[in-house]
């Protein structure tokens, strides 16, 4: 929670921290948006350890910065005319001011660099200031950053978005579920009211109008990948395909609130009509790895005892896994989840390799997501929830839906 | 235009370009997505002069890699495993990634870095690459970057969507304008035609379901602002306000297809049922000003001239303008325009104070957007077009919408 801030800076020995926000990265900057709640505009946030947060922003957003709640401070309190016209270069004229900005506001020694911005300029600028400005060091932390570790635990008003917005993304895959059941079988395909096929197409514009109602887009697109599809873990489905019975389906969805906010991360596999034992059986043991894990949280527990426990789950099962086989193109192949929260992948991490230490803390956010994919044999299965680590301890499940294979078609 | 990238190479003696796709940005990254097709991936494009792109992907997602017409190379080429148990810490182990990858791939010499990225782990990473790759020199590039300059020149499918976007934006505008013709004066507010006051939240809903009813979305939001909102260029509008008579409206819109893809710009400026003589004055200034930048487009010409031409016009007309005054906060108080295409405000500028030498060349497609503030007198006015320069030299206007100021009532 943003209360950490100070004290993981003072852990670190960082001095101040500046989240950049430029223009033309929209609502794709997830550690900038953390702290102007939301708001759509151009700035960066500048804390030093012990203070509150600023926001340098322009004149003409005055009234979105007002709604951030930092401290606010107008760019043009640092003239950019005088500046061009004792810099000619442009580059020079732009770390002038930030050395500007930097001296009045006195950011100075230990200097965390964070937010989402263009390489190039990004480069030139913090190479130039940090020949012009010796006193500070400017620092990138690699991962598990201050404000990553802060975004990590999830407060009671983040908590809120996140279950509505949990909610809300299972209604939109029950309209699926319906939708499909409105069909009827002709041969193995199914076929609309209409006797035309009905194909992933048709599904995917559902989504869209279902998510779009409920006040919902979904940024990275959904996944709705039939048979030999399903089998690669983000291929996104074919939108010409006829759906068929008894291949299997994987519907993965990650929605948020339109222009951002908080996403919601699911996945449920579904055959249609009926499933061939082979796919029932790779399903019942994806479903009971996934009952395992969820069974068996713990606060406290390192995340990696769960991958490492999935693994051996399937392995008894005869799986081959990526915990004993690299390179691996079936069986189960990924890291068991990821924390989300305002972006979909947070850095919160089930290592497949590498144990970073991360362990489950309450106020932690996270999709638990095993799968089984065998693109040779034209099936995969993954299933999904995401999960909340209360203050207690407990834990709350965010996405409340069935798990079942089979939609039973008339 | 892409083919234009290995002679700007050529010109700026860089050897190799990488462009970052790293996950979490979403289609927040049009220089990756330049190259990558609009295609929903995470990957690194690697380009070495004088050879064709290479896009480094997950077997994952070959599919959309595919898509994409660049030479693929799978990141499993590169052992992660074997490089996680050599370099425990992670830092290490994906500089050990990164130094393989070019090692193996021959990037040598002056490399250019672009992309959207996280500041922390892109320093983080550059700079120890930097210390163990001795033999490469990482360059940003500050702006007008190689990418950007090939960006700028659209060819005739860029053009195709750019069309489409603007014709389809035009159809939302005119919805706009007949829901508020469908209203009538109450006094001086506007009614539904159940006689409850209709809102700017009313308008809004309206833009964002006819955005939807095209496939398009808008990332940056929409701005509708009423009276003294519209005397700030970046004041979005109150949803709770209702409509009232004879207020000055500043309605910009500046959506992309949905999911990502080629922007389109627009304004109007409205008052309903009637324009003070005031309102009407300034009104009929930035059109006179709008006007005279058209009709004088030269190709060739410097930008800056059309920048300083306005503010010569809007001068002699009693304004203040930020060519003379600074700083400003009421009068034409902005710059002329800008570049537009995957990302709404491209790299191309007619700039307010240092002139970088843009020029208006063939394939340019850039916003003409003249405007008048007074938020101390409650009332702005903008009227933006996007505007295509043809191969040929000529212009071609890709809003194709009035300019009127008054949006009669019955």
């Amino acid at each position: 929670m943003k209360q950490d801030i100070d004290r993981l800076m003072t852990e670190r020995d960082i001095d101040a921290i500046v989240v950049e926000g430029p223009d033309g990265l929209g609502s794709a900057n997830p550690h900038f948006n953390y702290f102007v709640a939301g708001q759509k505009l151009v700035g960066t946030v500048i804390k030093k350890r012990g203070e509150p947060a600023m926001l340098i922003h322009s004149p003409w957003e005055r009234k979105q910065a007002e709604e951030t709640g930092l401290v606010l401070i107008g760019s043009d309190r640092w003239n950019r005319q005088e500046i061009a016209q004792q810099f000619p270069d442009r580059l020079m004229a732009a770390v002038e001011y930030r050395r500007r900005v930097f001296s009045d506001l006195g950011v100075t020694g230990r200097v965390g660099l964070y937010g989402t911005i263009s390489a190039g300029s990004f480069l030139a600028v913090t190479s130039a200031l940090a020949q012009h400005m010796p006193h500070i060091q400017f620092l990138g932390e690699f991962e598990q950053d201050i404000i990553s570790m802060a975004r990590l635990t999830k407060d009671a008003d983040e908590l809120d978005q996140l279950r509505d917005v949990g909610q809300k993304t299972c209604a939109v895959v029950q309209e699926v579920v319906d939708f499909i059941r409105s069909g009827r079988a002709q041969g193995n395909t199914l076929v609309n009211t209409n006797n035309t096929p009905m194909t992933i197409g048709d599904v995917r514009a559902l989504i869209g109008r279902e998510l779009a109602a409920r006040g919902l887009e979904a940024p990275y697109d959904v996944i709705f990948a039939q048979g030999s599809d399903a089998g690669l873990p983000h291929a996104h489905g074919d939108d010409t395909a006829a759906l068929q019975l008894g291949q299997s389906i994987v519907f993965d969805i990650y929605p948020r609130p339109r222009g951002g906010g908080y996403y919601h991360d699911m996945t449920r596999t579904f055959a249609i009509g009926y499933a061939s034992p082979d796919l029932q059986q790779i399903y019942d043991d994806v479903l009971g790895a996934m009952e395992h894990v969820l069974d068996g949280l713990e606060v406290g527990a390192p995340t990696k005892a769960y991958q490492d426990e999935t693994c051996t789950y399937l392995e008894a099962r005869g799986h081959k896994t990526i915990g004993r086989t690299y390179p691996i193109d079936e069986g189960y192949i990924h890291s068991l989840g990821h924390g989300i929260g305002l972006d979909l992948h947070e850095d919160f991490a089930f290592p497949t390799f590498q144990d970073r230490g991360d362990r489950i803390v309450p106020g932690a956010v996270f999709t638990i997501e095993p799968g089984l994919y065998y693109p040779s044999r034209g099936m995969g299965v993954r299933i999904e929830d995401t999960i909340y680590c209360k203050p207690d301890g407990t834990f709350e499940n965010l996405t409340p839906f069935p798990k079942t294979l089979v939609i039973p078609i008339d």
